[in-house]
């Protein structure tokens, strides 16, 4: 199936292309009633990730109702530690948790590898996905960088502090490489998978990047989300490394076509340290809070900041839940306009 | 009363001390078994904080226990929103909570500044430390910056994203700056009555500086610690931004002797930026998990990128709750050897 729009893939791929695409990170879900809509109709979150008509048709939402550029397939990045065997409830407003945690070798013996054959379900809604774009759009598929998934499996949840999965990478080094390798490999089978069900392009989220310092995000991240990059040959990976602005420089050698950046990460210097990357944001996603006069003129300054650079408009972060969708059209509709 | 060991403030006055001063953030408390001893006593953490004969106690047992070159006095940056009007639960494992939230201009009229004759608890605590110390270590006093407290305010917590208190700064800017200018009186006074208790020196913790923009973190951030900064004449003030790295370079411009960094600035990179301030910090408190040799290692390695510089010694953040106290004294005991 040719792309009828493949904006995203082709600035992906280095292209300065005739008008910039745009994309939201979280627009499949919350902000929309019609997704709201279809959400309350099911016992919880996790129904609906594992019911791929249903995961498909709120990831069809934002094409057709806020005209993005690109869609990306409604799941969970904790769908991997699900099928290594560490399940997790979605708490309502709170956010996941996991009821078994890792915290010594003896839980490690109960993980393991993601094998074909499971995670059916995100597949299959790949695939439902694609039908219905009929490549009117690309399709995003994605997964968490090892680093965050480890953190999930060890703290059981969100954290202030991650202190217990900071203990861990000190007191367990050995386990953690351990624990990441097969989160690792994992991953690789699920993207490949996932290319093979019609995903056009890769996004890894590092939602807890910043929390590492330097070296230790050399060593238990980003070289794990090189494994990754480097083993994805049919599609363009993106990275987005929450908070790890300390990192961008060694981050335009990474095996991946695209960086994203937060909202903190400086444009210009940006450009400069990832020469060689399209890059990806950054709107901060607060501005969409403001009037219709306030987002157009704070989108238009960030587009102006890229131009020139291969560029993917996004927000620095996830759309906020309570974030009025008419203004998310703004947003979208003045990247349309001013870029071209 | 003159001080037998003033390192820390000839430190914060920028001289090149004959060794490193050190103390820990964070380190009343939780970590000593002493200090739970105390705790568990009382109906709770506020009962600890409004008892001055208590406070003082748990003021103390670091600076017995441990060695550090400086106490800090035991309270908590909620007292000033508290005595503004907006009462504070300490939920066990959870962390701070607020009944009544601010979301309007409603909400704003019922809040005061704090007048002479409130949070006379603290100066009395601070008193009780002083005496005991009997000057043989300076007592740091402390506030959080007004934007930090503006987010509890909003947010009635912690929070993941901060969306509430971002909206608030977006959609209300003036009412933000109505408050934060009530928040910035009110502890310029509080750390007035602090200095003239007898606190040697003053920190800001502006622990939510990181999720804003540098545009935003100017306007409503770092203008109202330049004004506290600027107002305090008779003590060194250090201001700890968490996560602000963006904003460093301006920092060297605030009115303060010291900037505290966190365990991802750069400690080169810190030093060019801020020439004309004392640098505090930042050992990674995760490496406190690790066993002697390794954090020998890292803490000589620490003073090492800070040598030649005005330093005071500390993690780059609290040390967390469940760090053994004798790798708190490895750390401090090698800080004080290698430093000398």
């Amino acid at each position: 199936m040719r792309l009828k729009n493949d904006l995203l893939i082709r600035a992906a791929k280095g292209e300065l292309t005739e008008r910039t695409p745009v994309w939201l990170m979280r627009q499949a879900g919350r902000i929309l009633p019609e997704y709201r809509n279809v959400r309350s109709k099911l016992s919880g979150f996790k129904e609906l990730v594992k019911t791929p008509e249903l995961a498909a048709e709120v990831t069809m939402q934002p094409v057709n109702l806020l005209g993005v550029d690109a869609a990306i397939i409604f799941s969970d990045i904790l769908v991997i530690p699900e099928a290594m065997g560490l399940s997790y409830e979605m708490v309502e407003k709170k956010g996941p948790y996991f009821p078994k945690t890792i915290k010594s070798k003896a839980d490690i013996k109960s993980l393991h590898k993601v094998e074909d054959g499971e995670l059916n379900y995100v597949y299959e809604a790949i695939r439902l996905v694609k039908r219905e774009l009929n490549g009117s759009a690309p399709l995003i598929g994605f997964a968490g960088a090892p680093w965050t998934i480890l953190c999930y499996m060890i703290e059981g949840g969100g954290s202030k502090t991650f202190s217990n999965a900071r203990k861990f990478l000190i007191q367990e080094p050995k386990l953690a490489h351990t624990v990441l390798n097969m989160i690792t490999e994992s991953t690789i089978k699920y993207l490949h998978q996932q290319v093979l069900a019609g995903a056009d392009l890769i996004q890894i989220f590092d939602s807890w990047a910043g929390i590492l310092p330097l070296n230790q995000y050399r060593k238990f991240s980003m070289s794990y989300i090189e494994k990754i990059s480097k083993s994805i040959a049919n599609a363009p990976v993106t990275v987005f490394a929450k908070g790890a602005y300390f990192a961008l420089k060694e981050m335009n050698n990474l095996s991946c076509n695209t960086i994203g950046l937060d909202w903190n990460m400086d444009i210009n210097e940006s450009r400069t340290l990832l020469k060689s990357k399209t890059l990806q944001g950054n709107l901060d996603p607060s501005i969409l809070y403001g009037d219709q006069k306030y987002i157009k003129m704070e989108t238009k300054k960030m587009l102006k900041q890229f131009k020139g650079h291969p560029h993917i408009a996004n927000l620095g972060h996830g759309v906020y839940p309570d974030t009025n969708p008419d203004h998310v059209k703004i947003f979208i509709e003045t990247v349309k306009a001013f870029s071209a």
